[in-house]
């Protein structure tokens, strides 16, 4: 690349061009609205409350969070005040700042057991708020969720008598692939709980991969994509979009070129992060496809070509890596951009957000 | 495990059991001493100024880092006063940072290119110090590093001739198993350029898989290892240490048991990351060796296994990381413990110190 452009970013760093993140959620925020779903990103991959108000101002209904922390994180003075969170939320600890979040925002949550069910209910006791809880079903992933219809069906009946909740509907993150799935279990689900009496008011589905696939499951009124906003290396090699339309790249300087096929970047895994996603090598080397990023340290990221590799210390690379999400998580701030515009940094609000 | 251990501690959590980690260092700071080896531990494992403290109390002749900002982090108001870095420091950005760092500790730093040279003594210009430099040299891990023993004499004698430089040695990270290729890399190249008249004043190894066959390459007058503080997986399957070793655990708690198998706890790749070292799964549940970690996602963690998995939602485990250094890298602070006693949260300074 051009080492005058981005000259004033110390390396390695995160850059995000808003430009192209915002033309991402707009594409898919009209995809949504021709098809009748409502849009519930999830802020997972992004973890930036201005990036979540402008979904919000495109048309999404709320967002999506995995952890309470996050929640607060992106909703505390951000006007953001509609909150899914896709997560079993247990125990003592996590309590107080549940029942805090409930009495700030419109709130839903997921469970997936009598367990977390009763937990809920133990911890709204008292809070004059009433939780919107989901069955979480498991349509394919085998991560956490309900097993089948008939389990999911039995939940919601424990959600609907259990004091200070409510019985908000099906969630379910499905496999790659898993579109069909999704439909036959909602439908088969949905069409149990309403033979008790009971509303089915929301079927949310989720993930990237299948995002342009979603209308294919018809019973499900609301999706939740995270890493659309961003586009990685993965969606690229699954065809879902192509490298322009990846907004997050990591920003490198070489360091070392000890032969004439091989170079060294300071971005490691402690940018670039080790998840693989199912692919071969760490990243791709914007306008380089005959280099491999073929393995990472935690501070060196090894470049290696066929052909002679053609850089020298000093010079910069921007690379797509093949998850945004975690890359997202790894600094504490990340640099925005417009195309060439540097505007500055902006700190990642939710990085790190467990609890 | 007794979930009434550690009960005061939100999950995830990463736990620093000082006494297994002052063990370690104690440990191996013995076997250097017995051996008339300088030992220069990586913070990069502990990223805490409280435990490099420690480790130069109890003999270490400084601390290695791979950044300036980890120096910086590792120094300010530490009470730490002699740092290698043992990375190729380039660029405008980072001139100003070196040359405050060189005013406030004893510096090393290391090159392993004319290119980096050179930069490095335009950076020290009119700074009023001299800079320390070491030459890199590739004993086999292909990385950084002059690829020879004649290449790295040459480079010696660019330092020694370099306006604001001085020629401090020579430093390899070698490959696993390489020890005896550190020997006979680092002979020859310390021949040639003590031909020259120039004195090789350190010759710097690390890696802690080889750590305690450092003596088996007596070249080598001090070891730079980082895992060795706290162990892990890794280290435990290559049968450097036990789990009783391992210093580092995450501490995470069971969100669902969807079948008899199997179980999520709220730990995934966010704590435990994805490095796999080479290693099948994502870390050793403590006392359960019949269970894998067979999958991440950032905030879940599966757990599987042929026997009942006995686990209950609410119950705790513990997990020892393929990969403590990066683990170590991903919360804001870790919980400190000795044995089950909770001392509080640490800050860790030098998370994500990547410029």
């Amino acid at each position: 690349m051009d080492n005058a452009v981005y000259s004033s970013v110390e390396t390695p760093a995160v850059l995000v061009d808003l430009d192209i993140a915002e033309r991402n959620i707009s594409r898919f925020q009209a995809y949504c609205d021709e098809h009748g779903l409502k849009l519930r990103p999830h802020i997972k991959t992004h973890k930036l409350p201005r990036l979540a108000r402008f979904q919000i101002g495109k048309g999404a209904v709320g967002i999506t969070c995995q952890k309470l922390s996050e929640a607060d994180a992106m909703t505390e003075g951000a006007g953001i005040d509609d909150v899914l969170i896709t997560y079993n939320l247990i125990g003592e600890a996590k309590r107080e700042r549940l029942r805090a979040l409930a009495g700030r925002v419109r709130l839903s949550v997921v469970a997936d057991s009598a367990a977390v069910v009763d937990d809920l209910s133990a911890a709204m006791d008292g809070s004059g708020h009433q939780l919107t809880v989901l069955v979480e079903c498991d349509t394919g992933a085998r991560r956490c969720g309900v097993p089948t219809p008939e389990a999911a069906a039995e939940l919601s009946g424990r959600i609907a008598s259990s004091p200070n909740l409510r019985f908000g509907g099906l969630m379910t993150y499905p496999p790659v692939g898993g579109t069909s799935a999704v439909q036959d279990f909602m439908t088969r689900a949905k069409t149990l709980i309403e033979t008790f009496g009971t509303p089915v008011e929301t079927i949310t589905s989720g993930g990237s991969p299948d995002m342009w696939r979603a209308h294919e499951a018809p019973v499900v009124t609301e999706y939740r994509p995270g890493t659309y906003v961003y586009n990685d290396r993965s969606l690229v090699e699954r065809g879902i979009c192509g490298f322009d339309d990846c907004a997050l790249n990591v920003l490198a300087t070489v360091v070392s070129v000890p032969d004439p096929h091989r170079a060294v970047i300071d971005a490691g895994s402690k940018v670039l992060t080790s998840d693989l996603l199912g692919l071969t090598g760490h990243g791709y080397v914007v306008g380089r496809p005959d280099i491999a990023v073929d393995s990472l340290s935690e501070e060196h990221g090894r470049l290696v070509s066929q052909e002679p590799i053609g850089l020298k210390v000093g010079d910069r690379v921007r690379i797509v890596p093949n998850h945004a999400c975690v890359v997202a998580n790894m600094l504490d701030a990340v640099v925005l951009t417009r195309g060439a515009e540097v505007l500055g940094y902006e700190p990642v609000a939710a990085r790190g957000k467990v609890w």
